[in-house]
């Protein structure tokens, strides 16, 4: 695994909250999206663009582990790195709440690229 | 584990659809979180009467594995169980596509229950 | 203008209220969309179809007015119906509240045809 | 009216996006509804704060003209004024891309204070 590579920094948005209060967990699924999203713009590669070239890089498995809730008015930090393991690309993507650097979300998200329906080992990082 | 305790049947939402024309990750993370607070209100118990009385039941981990995309117009059924171990109830939630029954996402769900901000091992189920 | 066309009976998810315990006012955007397609489902039309036909039906236009909040647990249903008005089709779709059929929200969204780009006034309905 | 009186500089998120390949109609909704909170925190009130002090601004109304699709890694920016009529304080809206500044959905949001389920002439601007 390499060291993060790419810091994202975010900030709740009052209806990604829920009756609790506190930001409702799928969101934190999108949250990791859009900063691997970023981190692959940050990298020449678009996942609109390569949607639209055929080739659909596709969740296989999330594992999150919820330690902190974020509430309204939060700012916060995603960091993400990855390892690229036989046909996967394994992303490592903690959330820390902003500024005391709490941890709020540990995750590991698995990937793979499906090109015309089959799996493929691809290359795109 | 009890066995199958509780089926929902639901239908994808086209906006639940991303630019990939599948079901946008998240939402598989909304839809199970609908079935488990379902099988709640089936046994008398209402997420938010919970909120309203002070106990907050909370997400502390998802592991999900995605094995089929679903799409526009896919109906599919999410069937929860679950086990109740030490503090925590795990729930494990698979989403099947109807009519063929192919699983599409496996999934596990740990909650804990916070009462006044600390956690709790009172027995909501 | 069409008597009522279409009636979709929906239920509020937990995930869909905010912070204030009511349902977030983009998630009304989203019930009626729903509708819509389901309506034109009803008619042999699909949304996704469509787009991959190269045919977009897109929103031009949306007025909503909100007089009564949707909670959770609340059943509802969405009814509508459609003129064609020159390159338009406006929806007229009211949400009603289960079982006492109060009005939660009234809206009219006008659609149009986009056909590789360029406005069409062709006839979908 | 005021003015243009805050401006929010924000980016389209994939998942915004819908299977037509731009934001899906609800995500402007959010959009404009995070600019009005951040709007309101830049006057030093907080959204969910009113809310634990027992006031909650509601959105009595909302209208909503599409100009422009955004799409996948798009930046915009929301302008925000508003008037106080009465009751109500009227938002106006508009999203511009980026950086062309081409106007892409003009809004007009009313909202109202309710305290203890009545609506209030409370002045929280």
């Amino acid at each position: 695994m390499e060291a993060s590579l790419h810091e994202l920094k975010l900030k709740v948005r009052d209806y990604e909250c829920d009756l609790q209060g506190i930001v409702n967990n799928a969101n934190y699924q999108h949250y990791i999206e859009h900063a691997r999203h970023e981190f692959l713009l940050s990298r020449g590669i678009s996942f609109a663009r390569l949607h639209a070239d055929g080739i659909d890089a596709v969740v296989s498995a999330v594992n999150m582990r919820f330690k902190l809730p974020l509430k309204s008015g939060d700012e916060f930090v995603v960091r993400t790195s990855f390892e690229h393991v036989s046909f996967k690309y394994i992303f490592h993507q903690d959330i820390y709440r902003l500024p005391d650097m709490r941890l709020a979300v540990r995750a590991t998200v698995d990937t793979v690229c499906v090109v015309n329906g089959q799996l493929s080992d691809i290359d795109i990082l």
